[in-house]
Parts: C-alpha cells; sequence; structure tokens
C-alpha cells in the first residue's frame, strides 16, 4: 500500500543542474548571469518597509505588472506574473490543453521541462525532431493537422543554444491561427529574435519571460507571460485555482527596480555577448565544435575527448559545465558564460586536461 | 474557437478576500496579523547580500528546512517547504489523489480552497457536512469506506474559528490507517489543538503550517509540511514536476529570524488572543452570536441585523469585513482580530449602526 498517487509513483521529476556544497567551484552549468543585479536593488532593501510583510502581497502584482506593460507596450491586461517562467509555463499546460485531448508539440531536443509538465497535467505530446543540426524545421511547424492544438517553442532553444529567427518565427505563427503557440523567450535578451513585440498583432501567440537570467535575479523568482487578453486572463484563471499569492512585495519591487536601469541592463548583456563570443573562439582552437550561441551559454563538442570525460575532468578541476546524458546531445557539453576570469579559467583548465 | 481549455473555461477560482484601494480601511477581512514580524527581519533586509540574487536558490531550502526540523523534533527529510501553505496544499491533491480515483473527504463549511483544488487536479470529493452548531462530527470520519483514499481537516476550522480537540483527531488518525489525514494547522498557534508533535507517531498523518498568521508574515509566502519520509519525498517528486524554486532566499532568511524569536511570537500571540476574547465579549453585549474561536479571528451572526447589513454598513464606515454567500453561513461575518485600537472602531462603528 501506498499513501502517494500512481502519477507520483510514475512521474520523473525535472532535474535541475548540480548544485553541490562540497568546494567551490566554478559554477557555469545553470545559466545564471555572473554579474549582479542592478545596483538600485540594495537600496530597495535597505528601504523597504518590513512592517508591510504582515499584509497579503497585491494578487495581481498591478505595480509590476504596469511596468512590464509599459515596457512592452501593451496594457496590464496583456501582463501575466508568476514565480518564475517556471511557473508560468507550468500554468500554460492546464490553462491551453485538455487531459488527453489535442496535442502539444515541441522539439525532441529542448528545454526538458516541457515533457514533466506534459506528464503532470496528462497533456499528450507530439515530438519534432530538429534537424541533424539541431535547428527547428519551420515547415513541419506549418504544416501540423487538426490533431496538434498548440506548439512551445523555446527561442533561443535550450540547450542547443541556437536561435531561430523573428521571421521564421513568425510564419509558424500566421500558418496557424488556431494554434496556441508559446515562446519561451527565458534566453531571447541575448538575441535578436525576440518575438515579444508581435504579441498585439496575434492572439494566438504567448510570449514567456524571466527576471532570472538577463536581469541576474534568478534568486527572486520572477517572470512574465505577454499575450492577448484571453491567453492572460485564462492564466489568471488556472493560477487562481493553484496559489492566489505566488510573489511576494519584495521580489516585484526589486523586479520593478531592475527593469527601470535600461543603462545596466544594456551593459550586463554587452559584457556576456561579447564574452561569449571570445569564448566560443578559445574553445575552437581547443578543438571543439561549438554551436552559434544566441544566448548566456555555450553548446560545444570536442573532436576527441567525449563529453562526460570533458564534464568530469572539468569538476576535477573546480569548474562546474552540464552533461546531459539524452539521445542526439549526449556528445555535448554546456557551459554557461561566466565573468572574463571565469572564463579564462575554464579555457586554461581544459588545456591542461585536453594536453594529458 | 477558444484557445483556453475546457477546465480554464468550466472551474470556479478560489475568492481572495477584498483588497479595495479607493480608501484606507480597518482592514480586518484576509486574517491578517495586526502587529508587525519580529524585530530581526529588518536586520535580514539591511545586511542580506544582494549579489547572491544572481544566482538560484537552494530548491530544497535547507537552512530553513533543518530549523523547522529543529523547532518540531523531526528530520530534514520529514519537512516540505512552499510557497504559502496554500501551494503546499495545492501540491497535496495530485501527490496524494488519483484523478477519477477514490474520494478525498472533507467538510462541507471549510476553507473554500479544497474543492477548486479537487477540481483544479479532477479528485472526487466526498463532502461530509458539520453538525448545526458547525462541529465536526468524528463519527462520521472514523467509519468511512474503502471509497475514500484521504482526509482533509482544517483545524481550527475557517470560516466558523472552531477548533478540534487533539484528541478527538488522533481518534480519528487511529482509526483511518490506510488514508492519509492533511490537517492545515493555518490558525492552530492561536489554539491548544496543534496535532504536528504526532508525525513521529503517524505515517499517515500530514501537518500543513504557514508564517503566514502567527508569524505576520503573510507578504512573504512561505509554508511547509511535516510528515513521514514517504510523504514528503511524494511532495517534493510532484514539486519538482511542477516548479523547482518557489521560495527565494530571502523568504527563506526572514522566515529562520522569524522562528528563532520564540518571545516575540509569544508576546504576539498573547496579544491577538486576549483581544479575541475581549472582542468577542463586547460583540457579545451588542446581540451578536460569536463562535468559540481558537483561532485569530471571529465567526459572528447579529440577533436582528442581517450579515449582509452588517458587512455592508460597515464597509460604508472604513471596516473592512467578511462575507461569505454560501449555504448555512450567509449570516455570520468573519471578523479578523486586529490590534486594540482597530477592535475599538469596529464597537464604536457597529454600535452604530446598530443605533442607526
Amino acid at each position: 500500500m501506498s499513501y502517494l498517487s500512481k502519477l507520483t509513483r510514475s512521474i520523473i521529476p525535472y532535474t535541475a543542474g548540480e548544485q553541490p556544497q562540497d568546494m567551490q567551484y566554478v559554477k557555469i552549468n545553470t545559466n545564471e548571469n555572473p554579474y549582479p543585479p542592478c545596483p538600485k536593488v540594495r537600496k530597495i532593501l535597505d528601504t523597504f518597509n518590513e512592517d508591510k510583510l504582515k499584509l497579503y502581497p497585491d494578487p495581481n502584482n498591478t505595480e509590476l505588472a504596469n511596468a512590464l506593460a509599459k515596457k512592452h507596450g501593451v496594457s496590464f491586461e496583456n501582463i501575466f506574473i508568476g514565480n518564475g517562467s517556471d511557473e508560468v509555463l507550468a500554468l500554460c499546460f492546464p490553462t491551453f490543453f485538455d487531459q488527453n485531448g489535442a496535442f502539444l508539440a515541441y522539439a525532441d531536443i529542448t528545454y526538458s521541462f516541457y515533457k514533466v509538465w506534459a506528464k503532470m497535467f496528462g497533456i499528450n505530446s507530439k515530438i519534432i525532431p530538429l534537424t541533424d543540426d539541431f535547428k527547428i524545421d519551420i515547415e513541419e511547424y506549418k504544416n501540423l493537422d487538426d490533431s496538434v492544438k498548440g506548439i512551445i517553442i523555446c527561442n533561443p532553444n535550450a540547450p542547443t543554444s541556437l536561435g531561430l529567427g523573428r521571421l521564421d518565427l513568425l510564419e509558424v505563427i500566421q500558418a496557424n491561427p488556431d494554434k496556441i503557440i508559446i515562446v519561451d523567450e527565458a534566453y531571447a535578451d541575448f538575441s535578436t529574435n525576440s518575438i515579444a513585440g508581435f504579441v498585439k498583432d496575434y492572439k494566438n501567440l504567448l510570449v514567456v519571460r524571466t527576471f532570472s537570467k538577463s536581469y541576474s535575479l534568478a534568486n527572486i523568482r520572477c517572470g512574465y507571460a505577454i499575450g492577448d487578453e484571453e491567453l492572460i486572463s485564462g492564466l489568471k484563471t488556472i493560477k487562481n485555482s493553484f496559489n492566489s499569492y505566488t510573489v511576494n512585495s519584495l521580489t516585484e519591487k526589486i523586479a520593478i527596480a531592475a527593469l527601470e536601469d535600461n543603462k545596466y541592463f544594456a551593459e550586463n548583456i554587452d559584457k556576456i555577448t561579447t564574452q561569449r563570443e571570445d569564448t566560443a573562439d578559445a574553445l575552437r582552437e581547443l578543438g571543439f565544435e561549438v554551436l552559434e550561441s544566441a544566448s548566456n551559454f555555450l553548446f560545444a563538442k570536442h573532436n576527441k575527448m567525449a563529453a562526460s570525460e570533458v564534464y568530469y575532468r572539468l569538476k576535477e578541476n573546480g569548474v562546474l559545465v552540464r552533461h546531459f546524458k539524452s539521445p542526439r546531445i549526449d556528445n555535448y557539453v554546456r557551459i554557461t558564460i561566466g565573468t572574463k576570469e571565469q572564463m579564462n579559467i575554464l579555457i586554461k583548465k581544459l588545456k591542461l586536461i585536453l594536453d594529458n
């Protein structure tokens, strides 16, 4: 006898990147931003009136929703805020898809939480393989039949780092007016591919974003969706059937401060994208094949050493990268772009490992 | 055509207490604590290293889990932490109950989120009516057949405020070794009824608690469950299939500070329970029938004026209480215990209203 449900006994949860406590690593395995959040965050903490913590937060996070609406040129009714983009994405599954109903389509190699959420909420998945060079074949997404109710695309894609061009994505959206297209833009700020500016034009487009990566705020747990009022109101219905208040007032204030500091944001992005190209070049010189990244990480395989060995030997040397033991990608490592100093250590250690 | 699922189009979400922005109310409608959180919270905000916000929080909130384990005399493996007790309770539904499977039993008058979660996760409910005087008849819960997989009891109950004695609850737990018994103790710190000390003795007992009420921390969103390792590990599986990190490091540090300040906590509880008895007496003098509260709120009906009128006239007078338009309880108002000053205003305004 078990007190647990059949689902609990059969689901395989999402595996987050390891966070070992045994020593200090150069931690470039979970796509965190290596730079601190914007300086005003300190002021928020210093001036926040702690007496307010006795009261529930605003369930709609109105102040942040208005700031996001302004940033994206939409209305309050077009913004949904959640506890990280993971919560926003998780809630999309029951909001838009019926249990054991029409399919949700997504790539075979993409953010691995999608298939967990599909199982969690009993949603049927239609898996569309990436091409041999890990690209999304938009023709496949333009010719889906009625058995498919919607599509989720991570763009830039994880863990491949590749971006799908905005115009290609628009073709997919236009070809599927009856299907919802969810675009997970966790990494879009490191690219020129964001489709967020088009939500007003397409009622079937939902764009999901996060403060975790480009705003250096993975800790606070704040993400959001932008979309047509019907989609947003559906998300609110399901959220209020799960947990009414998931983003507290401190998180809300910190996110607003980050949104307002455009200069710091741009400098942060510039440093990472510059460092990304320098690191990719250095890796190529060491014999790695490196995919063309549109994100804050690189996906690379070595021409001689297996990825599992690269991973283990780097870990022994105090550098933590990510290796997925999954079909098609098990010979790649995923490397988060860190500071210049961290990248120098990575390259130095790799030289050492490859020379032996 | 709709982009929304059948569930989204049919579910009626939980309705949180109103939070009007049109004027400053004496806000005693959402069972918040009227006193500020413990003084050390200020120090947490002042000394928190904001640089840490760039990294994901500890997904297990190990430091807080260890502090809670110590408080309750259990181990780390017996503690599950979530984004408010609402998230913990919500996750209990898919963790322990099968869709369209055996029933979850709960009272007709209780926390109204239970029936929403049941609908959200497709769990069948067996509704057991409270007695005419709003009590839980434990005989009903001791004689459930195999069609029932588990029970959820809010103790003290909301919105009735009534507590079920610990020994009565133990009888229910002992009579149902094959069923999981979830006890929602959101208000237990205002009573002597907590069953938390018994989790080590019963593998089928899960106790859910929150920092929102007794710790004056409704805003931070932090709750937890205590139970046998199998139950906790099941909750972790489902949580990691939904959202891996839902409690950030600031929330974690603030909760730990609150846990450590036993003296402030005891003073806070004392003030509220004393004020509760004084307010109940004053209401009775004004012609209210007031239920014997074991919580931080009162449930009361007037012998002449309808509850809807009490609610509306108080709101006109700047005092916000809660009125549920639900069968059996629509002639009651729920009044949160505020500060002495707030309670004096309540009584003064009620006198005014009832005299007219």
